[in-house]
């Protein structure tokens, strides 16, 4: 089952020739999640052959024109092509005015419905869940309201072994109770051990998108053991004033803050265009965690079960 | 003298994997003005190497996305570059709301002024007139408001030769009187045609604009003799009922169009998406008129004086 992460855009603020603005896609199981939606995402939904008709969930973690501004060309893009599936934003709150602004100019007769459901809180909070994930969403800390969010599959019940349901067999009641771990006694009182009965299911895979904000530790407890951390590195770490100036992390805070975590692999993005050699901030983060990578817009990153 | 077009982006309401939407950049003696301005513009200006801080005019045909989604990326870009001068946006009434949302949501504290020139007019009218170029404003029509632009190098002066200067001793007052094309009465009552004086300047080179639009043969008597025509050609003229119907036109109107109007070169664009095969456009009207090119986003064109 598929569980991957495309980069769609990896800019900040200032887009370059190589790299579009924020955005990013999660594709669980063939559907998709789209993370961000900075100007031109749709281009790049079509440059890298996504079928993006499978949306059915925006989140966007800020109001920032680089984080935002590709929604309205991929809402009108949705409208012409004759979109029936309701599509659902997750967005801070104040959303509401940029989706009245785009329905009263540009959208008079749309062939779907959006819904918009607001993001508020001081702390974290569940914003959507569906038979294949669950979203997290945690307050970050940057100029504006702004949320971070983890993806996680939803956990997977225990598989019966065959052998055992015909061995014991094992009632619908029995298979319900294995399933959700239980052991089975048999009509002599013995007691069979779940582990002989059932095979335990792959942990869920996990996703966070930490962007744009200070180095913030007290989201540690979220992400911990995260199979993939995406984390905003906009700056090296000799200009570290700046970054807290400007609300911002550097390549080495994210290093720090995957290595406390015990995140799988990290990646870093959403880097400054001061710098000339982007090098730098991998070169700055993997000092401090080997497994980053530093991304580049139209990678994929296929999340493996743990061995 | 650089008299260019850029073509910024050529797709129709669609964007597709090679074609960006609407934007083309006109360069005039280092001077540039943006016409339309799609999403991506700033991405694509970037790609193509155009110093686009350059650009102190916009020009927009009309107020659908397709056409002017880019704007908002484009504001926010000059703002973080800090940009000092002052933008000039003309563009049909009604842009005042989209400048208002952008100004309120998005932009707080600027660097620099945007200043907006409603366009409004039911024929044509002379909306902005600097040192290097003048632009006519022409009525199209389309579902809402839409205007073609046809801009036009500035008339030069006669050159008056150093030969002539020497040889009858010529004060300032008499070299403007041969400028303005007068003749020359010598001391002793002579006359010297002002051809053996002065020298005739190149004819102002001109470049016009005409998308969204069903055909509209009205504004041939704008488009006389036009250098370079870019005319939107959105259907195949085996669609001629729905090209009406939507408010576009075909690739062999266009081509009647440039025909009619003695174009020197025909350029199209703003194909729809839904034909599997964009050269048909081409052949369509070249059948027409020979000298079509059909535009690819990056193309540029040098607008050569007449010989």
């Amino acid at each position: 089952v598929n569980f991957s992460v495309t980069i769609l855009g990896s800019s900040s603020a200032l887009p370059t020739s190589r790299r579009f603005p924020a955005a990013h896609l999660l594709n669980a199981d063939e559907h998709f999640y789209l993370i961000d939606c900075g100007e031109g995402t749709q281009v790049q939904l079509r440059k890298f052959k996504i079928k993006f008709g499978k949306i059915n969930h925006i989140f966007l973690s800020h109001l920032h024109g680089d984080h935002c501004f590709g929604i309205f060309g991929l809402l009108s893009t949705f409208d012409l092509l004759g979109r029936k599936t309701a599509l659902h934003i997750h967005a801070p709150t104040g959303f509401e005015k940029i989706l009245s602004f785009y329905q009263e100019y540009f959208s008079h007769s749309p062939s779907y419905d959006v819904q918009y459901h607001p993001i508020d809180t001081k702390s974290e909070t569940i914003i959507h869940e569906d038979k294949k994930i669950q979203v997290l969403a945690i307050s970050l800390t940057h100029k504006i309201p702004t949320y971070g969010f983890v993806f996680r599959e939803q956990a997977k019940e225990r598989k019966v072994s065959k052998a055992a349901i015909a061995q014991y067999q094992l009632g619908l009641k029995d298979i319900l109770r294995i399933k959700h771990g239980e052991d089975y006694v048999d009509e002599n009182g013995n007691i069979i051990p779940n582990s002989q009965l059932s095979i335990t299911p792959p942990l869920p895979r996990s996703y966070a998108y930490i962007t744009d904000t200070v180095l913030k530790e007290s989201i540690l407890k979220h992400i911990k053991d995260i199979d993939l951390l995406y984390h905003e590195s906009t700056f090296l770490h000799k200009d570290l004033k700046l970054a807290r100036e400007t609300c911002h992390t550097t390549a080495k805070q994210a290093a720090f803050l995957a290595l406390k975590a015990c995140a799988r692999k990290l990646l870093i993005g959403h880097f400054s265009s001061r710098y000339p050699n982007e090098e730098d901030f991998l070169t700055e983060a993997m000092a401090v965690f080997e497994n980053t990578v530093m991304v580049e817009d139209g990678n994929q990153f296929n999340i493996e079960h743990h061995k």
